[in-house]
């Protein structure tokens, strides 16, 4: 099924070995194959109802778990994640097709909206208008190295085009090709055990660019979901808009999610932040999307308190596997240039490791004054490194955030004395970040409904979505008007009566049954 | 206030006159200006509470009705537009006002999210998350020819923008500047009187390229409203891309609204429908987005008598003004393409005009397997043309649709008999355009909440919105998620028990009040 015999292996996280038998690499007839099998299928499923729907996420979810331990102890020798990691990473992806499900049931996603005809109005009669929102179309979705199973193959973006109704091509991630299999496998049973067309879920792996761009460039994919890097995510954008029929792209790229220390927080609490803060830095060798890589402080009393505590728990922080060798070597070099950057001072590092791609953790200073001088020491460095930005008053920080670029989030550390100033500081947070949290730490993000994690470019492609949470399902719809049409030809749930339990816009008020 | 000492005319469409004193030319200065006034006025705007933003759009409407018939004079005269229509727009226009005034007061439009905190869910506890849309920032609307009220200075995209908390830099149409000057005045009355900030509205008018690509290119501008021609979308898409800071551009472009006559319709009723498309084709001489420019018949029964009856009604149509010089010669240029056609055969014209820019209405005919032959069959030409396509069968038809590119509608002309051919093709024209009708004229596009007016590529540079009707304030919000706040700090409508009557969604399942 390949076009040459190329071939790469499973790598162990942790000493670098690869494991296994070969993984065939899959070229241009596999695209081509999983393209036209996505859009043959693509009718049949949109046509599915949403109980038939959410059974078959549900059924992944099922099917996820059934795999068993082998699931957990792949992942974890192909990412170097920690076992408890892992287990959790699972119990999120079968959660987030959980709670799509329940979304689907609802049947909010469809955006149903009825204005009956008046047809004794003048001086023009108005006509029945119906509209529901459509799925866009098969979906080309990108796993993530950082989330082996809750951001890849049945990862946030599967589980939201799926339950919009968009067949779904997962371009696997490389790092981990024995877990992406497994759960791959794990859909396909969950295909032919819902009576699902086969051609609704597509696996391609491979090493390289060339298989996610001819992908991306297949006329049949109508959307793209995309979790990685700022340079990655941009080349899928440039692609897609290069098409001939440009598509959105929905690319999580890269945030270095400031976290605000306010005046009264440090002065009671200097050294307890300062141990938290490195605790959520390092947590999975800081490759989280919402990593705390940028911290902003007004300088004052407990500031010293803060730094001093950061620099013995980061003394203290483990080495820690990081995904692949070469996210340890980028993250190496961008710690050596702030190293030797003339305007930043070392603070503390973690312990350094012995074995292959062991991160260790790094805390670096430095004043507003220098930061905005530099626009690079704004860049994301994926891994467990952050950088304090000691600023002298209110108005230099608000100067730092107003240069910064979008970010996921924005962290507000407070007490009660600094509610004026933090409350002076959202309406701009509120304009650089998806998500806004007082006293919490970025890292960790929930899948509910109230969730972004999203936010203004270039931590995203497009800050008009999310890709956690189930507000992620409409970046794959889009609404279609219905004018005076006979009830027969109407879609079963815009006939009068046919909407169930889903919540109706009727004349602009909704009506929720 | 401009760069420099170049100015414009104001143009009577029916004479090619120039009326009253020149309009000075705005120049790099003056968008520098308007975008420094709006960025100003963004916090301020946004903060403004539904009901007070809800009377300043219904303000806008009784200022602009408070012009008087200089506005509807005016207006007849730029555009060449007869009075009964340019009325009606106004009507439309003040209309549409007070619609999204309702949509404001009614809170759907803020997309309130709750998840209660649970503190003591096991192995962690879930944070209290709350959600709300927030407006985008100022946003360049492009007014267009076509709609002088209703699509131009306070058409739909300004006031969808303005019902979202975006201030709003409007680039006049040059062909109306007149009219764009009094409905400018208008909105500048009714910010004044409601104690909007002054930099919520801005205006900019001048002829050639430069002022528009300048204002796109603005960094303060947050997203582009457009309705024009297919390359003047595309320019400002490309320029939208290419800024350091992306931004998405709304640009509704050009469509041909295929119109389907299916045999029982035909057979019964071919004459009738023949009359009824001339009318709708020629109205407002063709002018509009969603003229029927494409008729797909299955040959058969009835179509002779329909080409009869439309030829006749063709010769009878009056010549109509067209809009502007350069869209007549634009029209009169891809009428003479297709009469010079080889594959095409000339059916029948309308009346010739005397006048300046005088459209002559055309109706050509060609067989599905020319038209499949030769894509550029299949592009718009703006005005009172259209190509009759003869289908062989269903097969013929649907090869004809699946070529076609995305349109803004598509209708059915059907009788009962035809139930089951229309239902196989509802499911395609639902991938191929934004608005489906039965036995109605795609021409006239209600202003309501179950409307779109929009659809796929290159209908729009982004089919998963619309235009016209309530659901267009969307393209003017992102999502933003406020977790573990303390109250004081939410937005008050997040706040317990602030959201009114605002519809919520508590853990996923929407209450009313």
């Amino acid at each position: 099924m390949t076009d040459d015999m190329a071939t790469f292996r499973s790598i162990t996280a942790a000493t670098g070995e690869a494991v296994g038998g070969p993984f065939a690499t899959h070229g241009a007839a596999d695209v081509e194959a999983a393209c036209f099998a996505a859009a043959a299928a693509f009718d049949a499923y949109r046509a599915t109802d949403n109980e038939a729907r959410a059974a078959f996420l549900e059924r992944i979810g099922e099917e996820i778990v059934a795999i068993g331990d082998d699931l957990i102890a792949t992942a974890c020798r192909e990412s170097g994640l920690p076992r408890a990691r892992i287990e959790g990473e699972r119990g999120r992806t079968v959660g987030q097709l959980k709670l799509f499900a329940g979304v689907v049931r609802r049947g909010g996603w469809m955006g149903l909206r009825v204005d009956p005809a008046q047809p004794d109005r003048a001086p023009l009669p108005r006509p029945d208008l119906r509209l529901r929102t459509v799925p866009l179309g098969p979906v080309a979705v990108f796993g993530a190295s950082n989330f082996p199973l809750a951001f890849s193959t049945a990862g946030g973006d599967t589980a939201s085009a799926l339950a919009a109704g968009c067949p779904v091509v997962v371009k696997g991630h490389p790092a981990h090709p024995a877990t992406g299999a497994l759960v791959a496998g794990a859909i396909r049973a969950a295909v032919s055990a819902c009576g699902m067309p086969e051609g609704v879920f597509g696996h391609l792996v491979g090493p390289g660019n060339e298989l996610g761009s001819a992908l991306v460039r297949d006329p049949r994919i109508a959307a793209v979901g995309f979790t990685g890097s700022r340079a990655g995510g941009l080349a899928l954008v440039r692609l897609a808009q290069a098409r001939e029929v440009p598509v959105p792209v929905y690319a999580e790229m890269s945030s270095i999610n400031p976290v605000l220390l306010l005046p009264e927080a440090l002065a009671a609490r200097g050294a307890a932040l300062g141990t938290a803060f490195v605790g959520s830095l390092t947590m999975g060798a800081g490759q989280f999307c919402t990593n705390p890589g940028l911290v902003l402080a007004i300088e004052g009393e407990g500031l010293d308190a803060f730094v001093e505590a950061a620099s013995t728990a980061m003394r203290a922080a483990a080495p820690a596997t990081m995904l692949t060798g070469g996210i340890h070597a980028a993250y190496e070099q961008g710690v050596a240039a702030l190293d030797a950057h003339q305007d930043v001072e070392p603070i503390a590092r973690g312990c350094a490791g012995e074995g292959v791609a062991q991160g260790q953790a790094a805390l670096f200073a430095t004043t507003a004054g220098r930061f905005l001088a530099d626009r690079a020491l704004g860049h994301e460095i994926f891994g467990a490194a952050s950088l304090l930005v000691r600023c002298r008053d209110e108005a230099e920080m608000r100067a730092v955030l107003l240069a910064a670029e979008g970010q996921l989030t924005a962290t507000i550390q407070m007490d009660a004395g600094d509610t004026a100033l933090a409350a002076r500081l959202v309406p701009l947070l509120e304009r650089k970040a998806g998500r806004i949290l007082a006293n919490g730490w970025p890292t960790g993000v929930e899948v509910a409904h109230a969730m972004v994690h999203g936010g203004p470019y270039p931590a995203t492609s497009d800050g008009r979505t999310t890709s956690v949470g189930s507000l992620a399902i409409d970046r794959f719809l889009r609404p279609v008007s219905y004018q005076n049409l006979p009830a027969e030809l109407l879609p079963p749930v815009l006939r009068d009566g046919g909407a169930g339990d889903a919540p109706v816009l009727l004349d602009g008020a909704i009506v929720t049954h």
